[in-house]
């Protein structure tokens, strides 16, 4: 079955009104209809209105409070822990990130670490918000418990994704977001519908063999550090899911590990949390903290002109800018809509009759 | 031929000498020398001892200045830059890091950007620096171009290194340090040395083919961004890589990307730099500007438990925490010494007969 194109506009009502009736305000779903959209935009399918059914079956099984009272509750004059009072991290990310901006404007840099909250969509929506103000947006997450760091058969991370978002002069700007394993679990997600195999390098079975099934995860299996096995430098992705988990959530107080709630049905709550919610963490550091702007924007658009015009392997495959494709994606998105496949087209369908809204 | 054990004191004091002969203070060349041999204690061979004659070649080139006059060139309350004055980044590192701990203990963290720097030695001695203050450390430096980012024939990038520093409570601290490529540089000199071959995904020839010959480097082929190729998230590796460099070099006002200085002795120095020498980043976070010390500690005592006690995939290999193989390889060589090669040990021959100092 094809996609169906749907304009941005109306999976925006739709989902506006799904939150209105989960008990957000409309400002707060307004936020979150933004930041999950984001994605769909961005070509991000996995994590846009796709996850929309799965922010639902978390309110109802009464994981999310769709009214939280967002706090700082503890700061120095560059950093900050918020508390998300379970609420929707599509609403927490934003008021953290906001906390971070004021204190880079301030200071220099804003730090803030996020206890309590749950999944945020995706990384570079929240990094990208520090843009527009000269600064550059740094945002990480931890996640499910579905990766196996170098050497384990048990799954303790999460996909744990990082973004970086630098603004630049006349050039577009550069923005990074990627999980840090071999491939986001989206990726998986998709193989899976397609009855493809991943390959080798994604994934391991229960036991810890290598496997290109995509549906290792679902059963016991685990998605593999960026690397893939240790003579390519495994322990490096694990390393670094593991400095996005401790920054996400040792440091803000929240559940690190495999304690982090998951977000995908076939796992459960772990039964023993150490910490609140999920953890977030994001960053804002201005450039003029470093150079005067102007220096750094000439010298920012020079890096990406001489990567741009790298001379290539293939010469049908440009070197591409982190953010070049996602950037493209919303060109075109913003004007002919979002294509949404058949499973997401019957969830939406499903939530527009628990919910009585037209979609 | 084997390698010969030399006790640290030995090699620290030839090292001292051999700075003090090129000019350095005796303050500066203290902390060189533990700069330098702190890559022989943990066992990273590549980057101690073994480059001592590397950096006296730079200094006979006149690219090192051993007197150099360190200055913060612009600042915020949690922001800096610094001019390293072409000195040796063994100095020029101590100093940056200093300013950010200084600033993380006035309003919780620290960030310094460094131009006109040449080579460090290991990124993770400086990150460490901050444990002792209860500080999570973060350096990060730019590096001769010898990595083509995904897609390019091109050299664009150096092996840019990430190191990030945790510490615990009763656990041994988390200490990361890791080349943003497959492998580092000096795991493919060690292979060249001995005359195997490399796996496939650490190096590419200079026409942008796969290739398992350590030596591509050498002669216009690449290292490989961690990930090794594009299904293997190797855009993952570069934009890591990317944003080293950034951080260390564009927001400095260093050398970035393909004009970044050169160490290794097959590259030349470019022509038309955009900047002042070799661009480093670091970073001093106080875990008490999230939450109290205590709670901190405990929780990472705990997440640290968790991942070593993890059920193993191979009962022989643990799963480890980044740090361990560096702490157990110091815990030796304190006591039996460093292991120094035949062709390392011709090098300091020849360096204490260029200096009339007894080795």
């Amino acid at each position: 079955m094809e996609d169906t194109l749907i304009p941005y506009s109306r999976l925006a009502e739709f989902t506006r009104k799904v939150l209105g009736q989960m008990g957000c305000s409309a400002p707060h779903a307004q936020q979150a209809v933004e930041a999950l959209l984001s994605a769909d935009l961005r070509g991000i399918d996995s994590h846009g209105i796709a996850r929309l059914s799965g922010y639902v079956r978390l309110w109802e099984a009464g994981r999310i409070n769709p009214e939280p009272d967002l706090k700082v509750i503890h700061e120095t004059p560059s950093t900050a822990t918020v508390d998300g009072d379970s609420g929707l991290g599509l609403v927490v990310g934003p008021f953290a990130m906001e906390r971070a901006m004021e204190k880079a404007a301030a200071v220099g840099s804003g730090w803030v670490s996020v206890r309590h909250s749950n999944h945020f969509g995706i990384a570079g929506f929240h990094a990208m918000k520090a843009l527009s103000r000269g600064m550059i947006g740094i945002a990480m997450t931890n996640a499910s418990p579905l990766v196996a760091p170098t050497f384990s058969r048990e799954r303790l991370l999460g996909t744990n994704p990082i973004a970086i978002a630098i603004p630049a002069g006349e050039e577009p700007p550069f923005v990074a977001d990627f999980a840090t394993t071999t491939a986001a679990n989206g990726k998986l997600e998709i193989l899976r519908r397609k009855s493809l195999r991943a390959p080798a390098g994604w994934v391991q079975d229960s036991d810890g063999n290598s496997s290109t099934d995509p549906a290792e995860p679902t059963r016991g299996g685990a998605l593999l550090p960026l690397g893939g096995d240790r003579e390519h430098g495994s322990h490096k992705g694990y390393a670094l899911g593991a400095i996005v988990d401790i920054f996400s959530a040792v440091l803000s107080g929240a559940n690190y590990g495999p304690w982090a709630p998951p977000f995908v049905p076939y796992l459960n709550l772990p039964a023993d949390p150490v910490g609140l919610g999920l953890g977030h963490f994001f960053g804002a550091l201005r450039v003029d903290g470093f150079r005067p702007a102007e220096a750094f924007a000439r010298h920012m658009d020079q890096w990406i002109r001489r990567f741009r015009n790298a001379e290539p392997v293939d010469p049908s495959l440009q070197v591409l800018i982190p953010g070049d494709p996602e950037r493209e994606a919303e060109k075109v998105r913003r004007v002919s809509g979002i294509p949404v496949g058949p499973q997401v087209m019957d969830d939406l369908r499903m939530l527009g009759e628990k919910f009585k809204i037209e979609f």
